[in-house]
């Protein structure tokens, strides 16, 4: 990754310039969280912390970087001191990579001079909401088809960290590989893919090409067979590849074809039938062409005979939700003579815009039974919880709704891990595989109600009673200026 | 832009393993275009070209790019050895930057041996696809807010290189600047921002937040409204500070306020009212709050009183059209023998699939008399047209539909332009402010009728008569071995 520190808003600038004239150097702690699941889903998959730990390890400003914003004119020389010996001193946790999370959880908590705070806002919201996005949409995208995704996305990405970063999230998610080699190389996760539409035109005709491919990859032969006529030229030709190097006694350990256009569901079926006459029944057919999640669900409804599915465009952008609204808020202020913190609230006329206020932890807790979740907890930082006593959780909208869970039949555990401490690293990144193992038993933790993708259940996220009561109070305040 | 050598799909580097142990060098074509123009529009923008340079000229394996193939164990040792010195050494066409394009166009072209122009695909399609949505996008925000769109999407963007290469598209599509500092660094572009909500609860109440950031920045001095109520607290809280700086007879170069949430048509008039009211006609009222053209019409149409726009994720992420589904397909392989092209094209049961053959050129048409476009014309590349005399040009599906051009009262030009000859660079892309004004005036040459969002003139796109019957001919050809 590039050196992003300056890859910031210019009004966090403007505002550190603010705080620095005033003297205002309070520490504060900010939440970043989203208030919906893409695609109107039941859930999402964290997803970022490595490259977020990047970021911050590499944040401090170069001498190009000070003259550049002395070259704005709108920043005093003291100021840009300052900057120049920018480092980052404060305390950041993160839910970790693949966790399953929910709308309204603190899901990266920075505790920092408001200045430090402020500064790393965009960068950190520009990581995680992308990751994230990218991660949910690829667990869609292998719920859908019950696994065997490989992410093909690089060429419609949006930019190259899109594509690398994105063919990450998407293993996270739950893809078995990518065609990205860079991310391959960078992150240690599989690489696939065989070849292309102008290998088979570069070549007289489509049979020299496949046997070509096959004399070069026989160990994983994969042969694309819609270049000319899928169905009267492709797959015959594949076949005849197949059988000649069955009669050479060559025994691929992955060989089939690829269909790349047209009705796959109909061509899919045509071809399994094909290839199982000819004494084929382990070729495997593999499908790519402007696949998601939906496409995918209706082509398993028609019977279609695919078991390996190459996905790009639409899960590499989250086509169908091309963003997560991720925000950065600003939830207490630290009093430095008392050390205590002072919540802070953001009010707004739509309920759900309303924030938690105060320093806040979030608890994930799960049936002793069969290690589903239950629920999550919001609380404040100092509170504690065990599943030695009973729990009662409640619905911060709909109070009234209420959950009693008995001591021993529930886990109960913290979700935020430091990541940052005073400025040093105490955290380190797992490997991209054990994340995409870490991820899959997340996901096994949640209801096939709350993964499916219409209407699905909403895990519910409670308050603790001391942050609903300091929540309640705020809110009464603020009224009662009026 | 880090090195990006290893961004290309698997597939890609086994097919050069597989030209590389037949012996093909042959030299070939390959054309990159798209088929539709982003949210079904009139036009695209076309933007990236600085970034292939940039990529091209970074080309090459290092050593542990090698020894990771090597690991993956596919690849032979003197394929291998021939990746070490890999350096791309074909020539290179590109449509400028800031040009209007249409579908079906070559945009770029790539004349190389074959296993370097294959290797090049991923990221080409990788950069154009993503730079000329997004310069697409902004040129259809900033011509329904008729001027004054800022882009401050930075984080809500699909990764850092998606906020930085969008801000500078969307700055050549027609933004007047960007909130990304890192953007404004790297391409001399201006950065804009004033403060976000967590200024204003940084401090006791919001008239002291104000007055705090009136004192600091009193030259460019935009006071954002919406923290607490904007018509009770916010507007009257900035007009006593403009008072008070009229009173101390500060005059603020730039001045006004921010709407961030809310019923942005109901707020604007409101505000303008009381602003006027107040003696200040001419503070400005800017607006952002998930905007994109369709709102911003919509805005207008209200008789909202907005003068400058705030528009990040709906344009950064190209909301509701977050691909360009561009391509890149063989068009001709060079005979080592006599040095001719020999057109390839690709068939598919959908016509407008169908590739156009050959090594090609691209003309543009526009009338003597406005400028405005006529029509783009594709040859093949040793044709040469001139305005000297009169032209027909017809439509390649529906032939009847033809145009005569008279002599002299039409303009044609070539839109490729050699980027790289035989592996130099042999362009310099202007600075970027320079193609904003170039892609402004390009702009300036389409109808309305083709910049309009719902089903827009469409640009007619004509393939010379030499194209057609080559294309006719290979047509044919393949249904003859029916």
């Amino acid at each position: 990754m590039d050196k992003l520190s300056l890859m910031t808003d210019l009004y966090e600038l403007t505002m550190m310039q603010g705080y620095f004239s005033s003297g205002n150097r309070e520490e504060v702690v900010f939440d970043m969280f989203f208030r919906r699941n893409p695609d109107d889903g039941g859930y999402a998959v964290m997803c970022g912390v490595a490259q977020l730990i990047d970021y911050i390890h590499n944040l401090q400003f170069g001498y190009d970087d000070i003259a550049y914003l002395k070259g704005l004119g709108i920043f005093k020389d003291d100021f840009l001191e300052y900057l120049r010996g920018f480092h980052f001193s404060g305390d950041i946790y993160a839910v970790p990579e693949g966790t399953a999370i929910f709308p309204g959880e603190p899901l990266v908590k920075v505790i920092a001079p408001i200045m430090e705070a402020q500064l790393i806002e965009p960068a950190l919201l520009c990581i995680i909401n992308h990751q994230t996005l990218i991660a949910t949409k690829a667990s869609r995208v292998c719920y859908a088809a019950g696994g065997g995704v490989m992410e093909f996305g690089l060429r419609r990405a949006q930019g190259p960290d899109a594509a690398v970063y994105g063919a990450r999230a998407a293993v996270i998610g739950g893809c078995i590989g990518t065609s990205n080699v860079l991310a391959g190389r960078k992150f240690n996760i599989p690489v696939k893919g065989t070849h292309a539409h102008s290998w088979i035109m570069s070549f007289p005709d489509e049979l020299t090409a496949f046997r070509n491919y096959a004399k070069e990859f026989p160990n994983a032969c994969i042969l694309l067979v819609d270049t000319y006529d899928t169905l009267r030229s492709g797959v015959p030709n594949a076949i005849k590849v197949f059988t000649e190097m069955r009669d050479a006694g060559i025994k691929p350990g992955y060989f089939g074809i690829r269909l790349d256009s047209g009705d796959l569901a109909y061509l899919s079926k045509k071809a399994r039938k094909m290839l199982d006459e000819a004494g084929f029944p382990d070729a495997v057919i593999s499908a790519s062409c402007d696949l998601d999640e939906d496409i995918i669900l209706s082509l398993k409804r028609q019977g279609a005979q695919i078991t390996s599915w190459g996905v790009g465009t639409r899960m590499i952008t989250s086509f169908t939700c091309p963003s997560l609204g991720g925000v950065y808020k600003l939830a207490a202020i630290k009093d430095s003579e008392t050390g205590e913190y002072i919540p802070k609230i953001k009010v707004s006329d739509n309920p759900e815009k309303v924030t938690n206020p105060g320093n806040k932890e979030v608890w994930r807790i799960c049936s002793k039974d069969d290690g589903k979740i239950i629920a999550d907890l919001i609380s404040l930082a100092d509170e504690k919880f065990t599943n030695e006593e009973d729990l009662l959780i409640f619905d911060p909208v709909y109070t009234w709704k209420k959950t009693l869970l008995k001591a021993g039949t529930y886990t109960i555990r913290r979700l935020l891990v430091p990541i940052y401490k005073k400025g040093f690293q105490v955290y380190e990144s797992p490997e991209t595989m054990a994340i995409r193992d870490f991820c899959a038993s997340q996901l096994d933790s949640l209801w096939d109600e709350t993964r499916r993708f219409s209407n699905p259940h909403m895990v519910y996220i409670d308050l603790s009673d001391k942050l609903y009561d300091l929540k309640k109070s705020l809110l009464d305040n603020i009224h009662k200026e009026d």
